[in-house]
């Protein structure tokens, strides 16, 4: 099994800081033409060492940054990635990915780095610690309460991907690991591991990443559940009986590994009944739905296996597929100028996807176009004649005559192969697509909203994703099969029951999710973020004089009251034009259920706190950009006053500027100390 | 094994709308005393009818009510409860249970019950969908886009309860569901499955719920997992021995039947470095130990088993913990007056109780408190003696000298025992604490804020909760041992890595999420939140005229432009106060880097909408009670005009009220259609 010769290299690991191979491994060979291009191999790797150091180096490592500087450095790393595409590329080539396919691995997976960059800055605080939702207060005078903080694992992310995206699988993994200061361990998919390793290497080589927050195991590595325990995680993306081996592991169930899981699932697009042969949902359907069949020769678990599509289209969609597939369809070696399709990655996938074809014609499905013939491709050399030694098929598009046949639903032939199936009714279309027991996304295609509604209400809670194409967004659409960073990438059941990206979502599969208990002052400091009730300095300076260097959360400004005349009503309705019946009419005003009769606009008291609370002359405060959060609480009648304190918040010093956001407590109080308003003001504010 | 007599029923299950008991079952025995309750058995349960049941009658019923409608029925059968109470606390006696225990379970039951019917309308909408996380816009046009939602799973939440708390443990796992819209099957213990029971039959008498949405099985089923599928929910409280083997389970593994597992753990209690015997922070510390090992008789998951101090303390932790018990703790039949900590559940319990902990002492413990001897108890009828037949046993508290001792961080004796181990840094703290393997909860008693800061931080990866007591808390804490439905409730890894509780989070278990890709249009039809890009109606009347029967997302209005002029905003910084340079002086605005001169002040903007937007008479919409997201985009110099676009987004109508609330997306712009703000302006409208 493993041989080597001596010009072929063993694909090397990155561990504990260095490149390391063993003596041999399994010969990996070029899709398209069968030419050995690597070894694989991991005999003899130290995984207690690598783990070891994930726990300790790189854990130290990552906890010297905040979720900003660890966003500018995937920034950093995707700038790189970019710059040394083409190298990439030719890699890719080999694995038999066209240069579409190409682009969809690894500029999507650089897409991926920028896109948690630009996330991990924009939603993310600037610090370590990630606070989840509202603040509860549990005690009757406000002494005790309550909030969620999520903080990183102290362990490792250990994460095993699928052969079909060498670059994208594991980018998609590690980014939002490296975001939540968890150092990674990738093992790639042994049959397209040389692209996971070129990709490393120029990462490892830019000097981008703190040591030890990404190493690399190329080859087979059994047993590596054995050394985790409950502080580590592990995603993995693959087969079902590969994923089914790992959840049924001691170290998850009884020491509780996490372990998320991303199987292939039997993805349905169903076209719509409205969608008749002539209408753009007919045609965005069709050419989703071969797109699905031929990008990365179907070898995506997100391609659509399942066409379910009004019984009485069978026949109009089989052809519109079989003349879409002809007209677009050019089977070849990537780098041969004009093809579309590539081969499988292997002679063993061909074998496996051939296998599964056989298992669905056995189970009731007819070929309706496409052969399972070895067929002939365009080579790299412009002629065109059989492959003996590439891994190629034709797209198969199988027909089933029963929609309820079990192959249909059960049977994955993880290659360029769909089946098309009848339905009878909406209901019946969500009953047939649900059958894939979970998925990790279905296509919508239809223009008649409530029949959308009624298929989406049907089917969401079996899928991780759907998509709803119709003629608006046939342009403008990612993709059935496309995952995008910013939304979820996993599905229940079949599809493996576990969830990726989704933007910042991922970054907390990465952390633990604690209920911390105690009293304002306590919260304030664990969650980075003041509370009513928390200690506050109002001393002579005022805190808008203070640059973020000297600014601390808790300080505070006090103002004096300000009384609110019948006049500043008057004036302000006439001034603003806002001369609604609650502050213009005593009558009216005062029928209504919330109003004792005239009252001051809310955006006079708003205007009137920030006369209140401003230090007018120039300073570090450079602009308020917003509020959240607003509530007006107590009408303020004429002969009220008001008073305002405004307390810092929330500190968010940008690593990119000399500024950062600083958000306020404000809190709009009468002479009585009712609460007349309470909301939170955003700024921008000088470090110095 | 099975024996009936005729004078003691056999508790009844409540199966497809109808109670039903078998012929016999196992006996179950009063814990004070051991005279015989009731028998327990389900042999012969028509389990698949039941889940069928669930299945089908119960998702169309709860299906045809909304979040708040749902939660108005959670208040309405607390309200129902407690009115019963005094009949549930004789039951519990039984169990027992001191009165104080009885309080916590049931009164603490049917304050969940209170919180989910609060927050269910607070934080939820009036509709079946809920909406998680920001719009994503996936399109440079933005026609096409991304949104998560959650709907609820179609099939059953079957719920296995631990014996502790018969009621509080049903109803915490039941009101999520129920708010969910997600039918529940309810497994009690069968030690205190009459008091159950006893709870599920007054809720059924009530009528108040739904047909179908909630069904009892008293007694053992073995074999449910079989009847299960992708589309159900398990939720188990109990041993980490049981829930191995539920989650080894095919249908969980292989057809992917979600399952949240809480067991119980070896908590953890800190007492800091700064806590000497004569501050606040141990005297709160000691009476937390000691009423986790007493309250309920210690049989409590989220009880303290690892009392962790410095190991300087160990003495004075020692003889302040005995002196309380002594003090505090009247042993015997919670039916006695004075009584304050009762018997172990059964005499079963005992047993396994004892054998812990002799294992903890040939592990390296040594009894430093109380003893293993059956002791003499308070019986009903003021007499002191042995209780042969009663499960009562004095607490014990153990101490290790050797804090790395593996039984004490291993084995848990559920009862009234907990162990000292003595600690020398903070690091060795957060190491002990850790050893337990992942913990419910864990509290840290210190008012060393940099200390707290390292232990939660050390700490919180391993917990689900985190209570931080000090003086200032001690007399409003709700508690170490004490869930509240606020926060998450749960634990990684030997806590059986679960969540309940913490609010909607909880609701949301029950829930699939699922990415949503689509048009504007497409969106908000199916998050039912108006999105920008989606269809808009502008007719000639104002929105502000329509109630909400006849208004409808997407209704909009378009003002006129108005000019802001230098006068204008000279005018408003003199009326407000609000003399910020950025207003009133040119140069020293344009020194700014984000002003090109004298600008707008953005309260000004705010307020000039409001008078664009308004219909001033009396009308449907009766206040502005609030705002938010507001963002100031563009800045706008005198001359520049401004127009506000206010469309309907979000229309929640109340159940209880006259009146909802309706949220509208305003957006202003100036005159080269240029975004000046964004916010959402949040109003009560009237229903009609």
């Amino acid at each position: 099994m493993t041989t080597t010769d001596t010009t072929t290299r063993v694909l090397s690991s990155y561990l504990q800081g260095a490149w390391w191979a063993p003596e041999s491994g399994v010969p990996v060979r070029d899709a398209a033409t069968g030419e050995l291009v690597a070894y694989v191999g991991a005999d003899g790797v130290d995984l207690a060492g690598a783990i070891d150091y994930a726990r300790s180096v790189g854990q130290a490592a990552l906890g010297e940054l905040t979720f900003h500087q660890r966003a500018l450095v995937l920034k950093a790393v995707a700038g790189h990635l970019n710059s040394i595409t083409d190298e990439l590329y030719a890699l890719s080539d080999r694995t038999g990915a066209t240069r579409r396919d190409s682009v969809i691995d690894i500029d999507g997976g650089i897409g991926v780095l920028f896109t948690y960059g630009s996330k991990g800055r924009r939603e993310l605080p600037n610090s370590t610690v990630y606070v989840d939702g509202a603040p509860e207060n549990l005690a009757r005078d406000g002494s005790f309460g309550g909030q969620h903080i999520y903080s990183r694992v102290p362990g490792v992310a250990f994460q095993v991907n699928a052969f079909n995206f060498p670059v994208w699988g594991m980018l998609e993994k590690f980014a939002p690991a490296f975001l939540a200061g968890v150092p990674s361990i990738v093992k790639p998919a042994t049959p397209t591991a040389f692209v996971t390793e070129a990709c490393v290497r120029a990462i490892i080589d830019s000097g981008l990443l703190p040591e030890g927050s990404l190493q690399l195991i190329t080859g087979s590595v059994r047993g590596f559940l054995d050394q985790l325990d409950v502080r580590d995680k592990v995603s993995f993306t693959g087969s079902a009986s590969t994923a089914l081996a790992l959840s049924g592991h001691p170290h998850v169930l009884e020491i509780g590994v996490d372990l998320n899981c991303e199987t292939d699932s039997l993805n349905a697009a169903i076209l719509g009944q409205d969608a008749e042969p002539d209408t753009a949902e007919f045609t965005a359907f069709v050419a989703s739905v071969v797109t699905e069949m031929t990008a990365k020769a179907g070898q995506k678990c997100t391609a659509i296996r399942r066409v379910i599509v009004p019984r009485d289209r069978m026949d109009a969609v089989t052809a519109a597929i079989g003349a879409r597939l002809e007209q677009r369809v050019v089977l070849g070696d990537p780098r041969a100028d004009g093809v579309t399709m590539g081969p499988l990655a292997s002679l063993e996938q061909l074998a496996e996807v051939q296998k599964n074809v056989a298992a669905l014609l056995a189970g009731g499905g007819e070929i309706a176009w496409g052969s399972l013939d070895r067929p002939e491709v365009l080579h790299a050399d412009g002629t065109v004649a059989p492959a003996p030694d590439g891994a190629f098929m034709s797209p198969v598009l199988l027909r089933f005559d029963d929609s309820d046949a079990a192959a249909v639903h059960d049977i994955e032939a993880f290659g360029p192969v769909a089946s098309l199936i009848g339905y009878d009714s909406v209901a019946d279309a969500v009953r047939l697509a649900n059958r894939g027991g979970g998925s990790l996304v279905a296509t919508i295609a239809s223009i008649d909203q409530d029949a959308v509604a009624t298929l989406f209400g049907g089917i969401a809670p079996f899928h991780g994703r759907v998509l709803v194409l119709d003629g608006s967004v046939a342009r403008t659409s990612t993709g059935h099969g496309s995952p995008v960073p910013h939304l979820v990438h996993g599905g229940p059941g079949r599809a493996g029951g576990g969830e990726e990206l989704g933007g910042i979502r991922s970054v907390l599969h990465y952390m633990q999710r604690t209920a911390v208990q105690g009293s304002p002052a306590v919260l304030t400091a664990l969650t980075e973020q003041w509370r009513a009730g928390a200690p506050s300095v109002a001393d002579a300076e005022h805190p808008f004089r203070k640059p973020l260097s000297r600014l601390r959360i808790g300080d505070a400004v006090a103002s004096e009251a300000r009384e609110i005349t019948l006049e500043d009503i008057g004036h302000f309705a006439e001034f603003t034009g806002d001369t609604f019946y609650a502050h213009t009419d005593e009558e009216a005003a005062a029928a209504n259920p919330f109003f004792p009769g005239r009252v001051a606009h809310g955006y006079l008291l708003l205007s009137f706190a920030a006369g209140l609370f401003v230090d007018p002359a120039p300073g570090p405060v450079l602009a308020n950009y917003g509020l959240e959060h607003l509530r007006f609480i107590t009408p303020v009648s004429p002969g009220d006053s008001v008073r305002v304190t405004l307390t810092a918040k929330q500190i968010t010093p940008r690593e990119t500027d000399e500024y950062g956001e600083v958000r306020w407590d404000a809190v709009l109080t009468n002479q009585n100390d009712e609460i007349v308003a309470s909301y939170d003001v955003l700024t921008l504010v000088a470090k110095e």
